[in-house]
């Protein structure tokens, strides 16, 4: 991960066109601080403003809506800014670029970069956005749902934006398979390891009939460097191989 | 966009372990479904089975609560499975791969093209899932939130994973498994092969001293989950011990 917090002046602002519910502007606010957003505007609340419920949802994000701007309208909400996305669930047949989260946000954050101020509008819960809200946006997003079921709500698709944005903004890894720390075996540890257990196996008198041993023993070398084993895993494996040999009293291999 | 409905048999399946509100349950559903998922399995969930608020909730996606399975633990829910992804919130300090969902997903959709047969654990509301939920998983998927405010709900987990297995599976699958006709081992298979070792080891004598034998056992239950074992490999760890056990002449296990 990145730095913990971004300059929000170099964040897109999140603009909720005439939402309705309180409780659904305070989960939009968690869902854009999640990921680290904080520039939240509000057009025309129904419930008025500030909205009780809205900041009793909000819990650790009540920051946000705190410093959240108060439009009256689109135009005074976006005036400032130099490209503006709106977010839609179906097509509106205009003729604008439709993109998906994914590409908004990336262009978004190279729009930032190069000094330019983004706004991504949200519609109310029930209709969406106006055409005449559409027709103001520069281009629309749009996220690939289920056509059977296309039922987001207005705070999942906040996040789906802001969990975009975030993957657009942080160099993250995919996969940390740093496992925290994890010492991984050598290939010597592995051979060692190999050696071990085929030295045993072979006195227990496990690698029988006599013409099958060979390939009985690649296919057991072929496991163990198979297997991503921790030197952890090495000593643990040891540990069983010794405890079963000193169990069966043959030999104290110590 | 690729083709409306996927085969739910080529899917992962959601589990979710231990849910406490129906509200969430029925959220989750949808969450699925905006994405075109349908496999949801339900363990122990504390308010019975159906759930009216469940259902109340899930309105148009109610047919995966129809369909779901119900299931009295997670050994249960992933016997079939033959790798399962474990959701945390944050670090469990546990020997184990950590990827996004992104890559969990684009995982999911190349084992699953192999052949394999992948699940998804998603916790309770309130603490996540049990140390010993996750020792039975083989990865883990943390979603690259905000640190300062990491308070992603369940259904919002469910949302982000069901949306990144869309975008996974509607592009080309990049890569097919190199291991394409692999018989991976399932969770029962892996299971039963811990109880055996476990059992043996605990014969002869390896768990000691008394208060380290815990932790003894549940570093080797994560060590076998960790692995990438076959049904070949389970069977080549089976017959080891089975030959130790013969050679030591305790037992003859036959």
């Amino acid at each position: 991960m990145q730095e913990t917090a971004q300059d929000p002046a170099r964040q897109p602002a999140f603009v909720l066109v005439r939402p309705q519910m309180g409780e659904n502007i305070g989960a939009s606010a968690r869902a854009m601080w999640n990921f680290g957003l904080e520039r939240m505007r509000v057009v025309g609340p129904r419930d008025g403003w500030p909205n009780e419920r809205a900041v009793a949802l909000a819990s650790g994000a009540g920051r946000l809506l705190d410093r959240a701007g108060l439009f009256g309208d689109v135009p005074g909400a976006i005036a400032d800014c130099t490209y503006v996305y709106a977010t839609t669930a179906r097509e509106r047949g205009m003729t604008k670029p439709v993109v998906t989260p994914e590409r908004a946000m990336i262009e978004a954050r190279d729009r930032i970069a190069a000094g330019g101020r983004v706004a991504i509008l949200f519609g109310p819960e029930r209709a969406g956005l106006e055409n005449e809200d559409i027709a103001r946006a520069n281009a629309v997003v749009s996220v690939p749902v289920n056509p059977e079921f296309p039922s987001l709500n207005l705070a999942q698709c906040v996040l789906l934006c802001a969990y975009e944005w975030r993957r657009a903004t942080e160099a993250a890894p995919q996969a940390v398979m740093a496992m925290a720390r994890t010492e991984f075996a050598t290939t010597a540890e592995i051979a060692a390891l190999g050696d071990h257990f085929e030295e045993r196996l072979e006195e227990a008198g496990f690698f029988f009939p006599e013409e099958k041993a060979e390939g009985m023993k690649r296919n057991l070398r072929n496991l163990w460097s198979r297997m991503p084993l921790t030197r952890a895993d090495v000593q643990s494996f040891h540990g069983m191989m010794r405890q079963m040999v000193r169990w069966a009293g043959r030999r104290d291999p110590s």
